[in-house]
């Protein structure tokens, strides 16, 4: 079993209750790697019985810190239209609310289509470039492949200062593993925190919200398979305790599979 | 009283559930507009007795059309830390749950700060520029003064496709009103669909989702007031019956105040 699989495997409690674990394969510094929650809880509709459609939009706010174990999630169909769906889920520990989010499902259909963000151009290919090393960096970091063109994370917390924090990268699961909507939502929250990237020094940090917006339906999905999404990160603005990312994940064929914003928490 | 003091007045029916009603003044063509919907949900906890810190994330996914008249407001503080709050807010009509909402609230403190969104330059001032006309708009479109720069919600429905649907603009509420959150949020929701400004012709449009991140503090607002703001808006895809929007929202001095992202979907 991939350990992504691991992460999303829930078992039923009751009819809107499911049984999670964090999964050390997915460990961060402390707790869980955010994305690998997304996931399970991005996979709790998903595998519900009374989901219809896709996910088409995922906010989770992280309320606590996950503690390594299991969890609970608690999922609710808000409200059920005829081709959308919304739902509200939460993640539990003993301590309370760790985790909560929302998530709009919808039946997608043809219509007229354009995208207007930039594809990247001019990318090296990924065989080209050398992976990321993983050593001594946190598990979750070797569960995924990354080949940085710009804005890698820093050998060494130098302190010297970037002018800018915008990152391009290939990446996949490690082992390489079919994309599917709960990979591709953990693979949203893989960026490196930007204040890193920017300011070369360490710094407590802390995403507490997420948002992803899906636009891959399965076709698209199926399309990518295991090669390497195209990934860019940026940061708005560092202010008053938080900084925003904004992100976009791009198909090996140049097609904009999902477009992704955070809020993070940073001290200093 | 101003209108937008309507729409965010509450009447407290219990601990944690409030009485509002949708406000004529800022109808839309079905229903009252997102902005106005979105801001009462977010003052419900703004004057939440247990309410701590500042918004520093909002999301709101309109889960069903809001009926004209009153709707109940239901608040959860799901969790609180030290520093950090993270709430649910509900709107409920008759047919059920119309609103969805998590919000993310947070004492703000001085960090080392910087703006990498690029601030918009060489700017028209607004009282060179003409104000969008109203006349025949929506009720809400007559809230504000909007003077566009770029990308101005089209004339006519004639079909004439542009290169790219993003739009720069001069807004504020109207009559003029001191900012505050509320009306920050609501601002963030008032940007014209982008189909509307990349292919000039009608479509049926609605909101599912919107985020905003907030990155200004009370002493912010205060020192924007009642001037216009600059609002900068673009779509990212348009694909099988959604299309995304990124934006931003600027003081006159050119601080980013907030950034703001939806999901909208589409018909044809």
């Amino acid at each position: 079993m991939h350990p992504l699989d691991a992460v999303i495997t829930l078992k039923p409690i009751a009819e809107d209750e499911f049984l999670a674990h964090t999964q050390s394969d997915y460990a961060n510094m402390i707790g869980p790697f955010g994305g690998a929650t997304c996931a399970a809880l991005l996979q709790a509709v998903i595998q519900h019985p009374k989901k219809i459609g896709v996910p088409v939009a995922f906010t989770l706010n992280f309320a606590a810190p996950l503690a390594d174990g299991p969890f609970t999630i608690c999922t609710r169909a808000a409200r059920t239209n005829r081709s959308t769906q919304h739902w509200v889920i939460e993640a539990r520990q003993a301590s309370g609310v760790v985790a909560l989010a929302t998530a709009v499902f919808a039946e997608r259909r043809l219509t007229w289509s354009d995208t207007e963000a930039q594809t990247p151009q001019n990318l090296t290919s990924p065989s080209s470039l050398a992976r990321m090393p993983t050593e001594n960096r946190p598990a979750w970091v070797q569960r995924y492949d990354m080949r940085f063109i710009e804005g890698a994370f820093p050998d060494a917390f130098d302190g010297q200062e970037q002018a800018h924090s915008q990152s391009r990268l290939w990446v996949r699961d490690h082992p390489p593993r079919p994309l599917d909507y709960p990979a591709l939502m953990a693979i949203s929250d893989s960026f490196f925190p930007r204040i890193f990237v920017r300011r070369r020094k360490p710094s407590p940090i802390g995403t507490v919200s997420i948002t992803t917006y899906f636009h891959a339906d399965e076709a698209a999905m199926a399309a990518q398979s295991d090669h390497y999404v195209i990934g860019t990160a940026r940061a708005n603005t560092f202010h008053q305790g938080f900084f925003d990312q904004s992100g976009e994940l791009w198909s090996h064929q140049g097609q904009l599979l999902a477009t992704t914003h955070q809020t993070v928490y940073f001290k200093d």
